[in-house]
């Protein structure tokens, strides 16, 4: 097949950022491709060879838009799996495959899967809804997580239940109750594989929290950690990957105990924020390597050329209305320091509005410029 | 002034591979841009936010296209002047500036203004036209280079005259006869500069040439050459950046003498193919430094984070039409081996079509990969 400066018609469901920071690969190797996007002011409109409008749940307008392709990916999970089904049994080629990603939609399944294959995972409980988990309330010890199944995103449909009432609020949906597992820190993996079965694992990347907040601050690549623990982790990446039979990305999200087990947390078939890095440290970033995958070409090298950290830029609280990016000229100033603007037009509070990547030489040097862009650029309205 | 998703405005002239390379980094800072090339067909056509058709020389043309933005730049120097130098004077800010690319526009008036600064450069003499030349052939010693001054493009307008008869079907157009330079190495440096005045310069490449084609065959960072000579290079270079006084990239490409002098060839306002490698190989690429240059924002790191080579894709003889890369696929297997695909859908005896960035830690091997690629990758028709 003859993908470059081609009739070659690659669709991409979903145009955000992820599908933005795709299309420059896509540009890059001159590969035309159709973008399917719900919002007239996606941030891959532009870019793309043509762009349409249109719901990604809706049957009808994901398989219209399927059969004008040759190959099939998305950049989020949220899409109709129906008419992924249908393209692929006429011939269209869709990776990750509507199986895979059947299996990873809804969490519950997602769950199942890890117990099934013996991939370790924290223990939990399936609830058909909201009221099914508060009428079993009084079996399940305090605290626990509870993750709603299907459509949760970016912290959305996930919550720590310290009592009962905290259940008050929450959407009578199906959702899983997931014990709260003490872990020293959260690791992630991203694992890269072709229909011909090449695969390549990214480095470990290590995701630091903020002590109080509960939110990522930095995705840090290579994680700092035990060469051991390193170990453990991409071995477990692999069996998940292998398992799953995936085309394309898994980033396999981890948490690291106490004890320095590893248990895997979720998975996520696509270019995932923890490998946003890639695109300045790596030799081959994650998004040429998605591409290269969903093609079946060979698979590029996933070393680091230097450290990485990322930091995401994402909306201040108190501010809604046309973005401005306080201070973007003075991180511009500092060494090795890369933002990555999404193109929303509209800020409000904790929407993810871009990120900043710092890479050096030194890793200590790279994390200790992150802190400094974290605590220098704030993403406000005029 | 906010550039980054606001309603700020870049112009570029000209919508060729440079341009596109340029629209990774508007893109990817989401600053709107506006494209002026003649071709319905530029690799920049798409990936900007208005693509306006229509042809650079004419005056009328480039002036509308210039009233519509805030700032101006170009990526070719073939461009109206007159229509540039009327929109400054009304207030569009234009980086490069219409006097700094009178200065270098046409290469007769950049060889005085290299004598006039006491820059080391190549002996020569200025001709109104071929004839004028052909009457004092007697007094020029031969070998010399023939180099038309205006309108000359990689490679075309330049000529090597051994006898007389060479001279037979050159245009008659104004010319400069220059004395052939036995060199030992072509380098070439790449001088960044914002209108506050902050200046930086990426390394000293090295072109290497065929032995028997006269024809660049790799682009290599850093040049293999002494510390001594390398740092020389560097001080011409600046100075002749600073003697322009120019805003954005200015390539300087030089000859190293047998002697280990440096004499300066010519200049580029614009990203140059000398620092295609940077993308893969810099911490900033010259395409950011370009745009953060004309934007008055901190430049970035010019170091290298590794090795890099660049061989350029050129079109093979004997093949003109829809074209194909030739085992593409295979050079694609091997370590940080990046092509870049300019978008052009024909292709012809020798036209650029794309290049291949090969960077590693080692230079030797990135060296050993390229001689691979150049002989492995081709470009042919269907």
């Amino acid at each position: 097949m003859n993908y470059f400066s081609s009739d070659f018609k690659l669709g991409i469901l979903g145009g955000g950022q992820l599908g933005k920071m795709l299309l420059f690969d896509t540009r890059k190797f001159d590969i035309q491709t159709y973008v399917l996007d719900p919002s007239d002011e996606a941030p891959s409109k532009i870019a793309c060879n043509k762009f349409c409008q249109g719901d990604l749940m809706d049957f009808e307008t994901v398989y219209n838009f399927g059969k004008q392709v040759d190959v099939l990916t998305f950049e989020i999970e949220l899409v109709n799996l129906e008419a992924l089904e249908k393209l692929e049994n006429e011939g269209v080629k869709i990776y990750p495959s509507p199986k895979t990603l059947r299996g990873i939609q809804n969490k519950g399944i997602q769950k199942d899967f890890y117990i099934k294959n013996n991939i370790p995972t924290a223990p939990f409980e399936r609830f058909e809804n909201l009221e099914s988990l508060k009428a079993k309330i009084q079996d399940l010890k305090l605290p626990f997580v509870w993750k709603c199944t299907e459509f949760g995103y970016d912290g959305n449909g996930v919550k720590v239940i310290r009592q009962a009432s905290d259940l008050d609020n929450l959407p009578n949906v199906e959702c899983i109750a997931e014990t709260m597992v003490p872990f020293k820190n959260e690791l992630a993996i991203i694992v890269c594989r072709n229909p011909s079965g090449e695969i390549k694992t990214y480095p470990v990347v290590e995701m630091e929290f903020h002590p109080e907040a509960n939110q990522v601050e930095y995705v840090i690549c290579p994680a700092r950690i035990d060469e051991k623990v390193a170990q453990k982790a991409r071995a477990i990446a692999l069996n998940v990957s292998e398992k799953f039979n995936h085309v394309g990305l898994l980033a396999v999200e981890m948490f690291q105990t106490q004890d320095d087990e590893i248990l895997v947390n979720e998975v996520a078939p696509r270019p995932h924020n923890s490998g946003h890095y890639s695109i300045e440290a790596s030799y081959t970033s994650q998004f040429e390597n998605h591409l290269r995958a969903i093609l079946d070409l060979p698979l590029g090298n996933t070393d680091s050329k230097v450290a990485g950290v990322m930091v995401n830029l994402v909306g201040a609280e108190g501010f809604s209305g046309d973005v401005v990016y306080q201070n973007i000229e003075t991180i511009l100033g500092w060494n090795g320091v890369t933002p990555h603007i999404y193109g929303k037009k509209q800020t409000r509070p904790f929407r993810k509005m871009g990120h900043v990547t710092i890479v050096n030489g030194d890793m200590n040097e790279a994390r200790r410029i992150a802190e400094d862009v974290k605590n220098t650029i704030k993403v406000i309205s005029i």
